[in-house]
């Protein structure tokens, strides 16, 4: 059974609220590899209302740098021939900066899909491209600059 | 005494999670216009976690979010004239995009503190430069476009 990249993290990086497995009180937000995209997804509970009958915005962010870091560890995975099925993975991404577009109102009491595609591998630097969508609606697209950690 | 602006907003459009007063789950920023700019403090509790010792991003997006629509709309009351003393004020804004950078790790039990400048109104939409602070140390900046709605 294919393993999220969130649960190949090393132990003492997977405290994340959006997307730690030790995280307890968290999202635990599970992004997987599939093919050439990534893919997550999520049912966000009542609480996270913005205007009645929409999910909040910080909801959503939270969701696409979850998403992002995730998607950015397993592309460089696919990249580097690490394999994805046991932790810990000798890589973890953090974000240096994220841009949200919202496109249309997040409905709430639908799940969430999430997909990533890879921009581009500089380095440490990597660039992912992201879409939330619920059902056939595309709600908010986003793009991550994610840095890979020197020790993971 | 002043009033943050989200204790300004209609009744029907305070739910937001982040900032909305009838969000009891929720997060309840405050956001207050300070002459030129405006402010929000929130401590973040300890579940917020990203890397241990640090705020995870998402946490970081959402105060951003919702100060940024939170400080639209103080910025167009005070461009129009419009009195922050009694909800409801009839403006409230929402998020069309987001940016987030962040320069630095956001540490774990400090009081963080936001601000927001207003870059410009035009029309319906308002876009305002932000800053996340713990203490003296920088550790994001952010950028919002958002859209006032047209009823509110």
């Amino acid at each position: 059974m294919k393993k999220a990249i969130q649960d190949l993290y090393p132990d003492s990086l997977a405290h994340c609220y959006g997307c730690g497995r030790n995280n307890p009180a968290g999202h635990q937000l599970k992004t997987y590899l599939d093919g050439e995209q990534t893919i997550a997804n999520f049912l966000p509970g009542e609480q996270y209302t913005a205007l009645p009958g929409s999910v909040y915005g910080g909801l959503v962010a939270s969701l696409l740098d979850c998403h992002g870091t995730g998607s950015a560890a397993a592309f460089v995975c696919q990249a580097e021939s690490i394999p994805m099925t046991e932790a810990p993975i000798p890589v973890r991404c953090v974000t240096a900066s994220l841009t949200v577009d919202f496109k249309a109102p997040v409905p709430m009491g639908k799940e969430l899909t999430l997909t990533g595609k890879l921009i581009s591998i500089e380095g440490r630097k990597i660039r992912v491209a992201m879409e939330l969508s619920a059902g056939d609606a595309l709600c908010a697209t986003g793009e991550i600059l994610a840095i890979r950690l020197r020790e993971a």
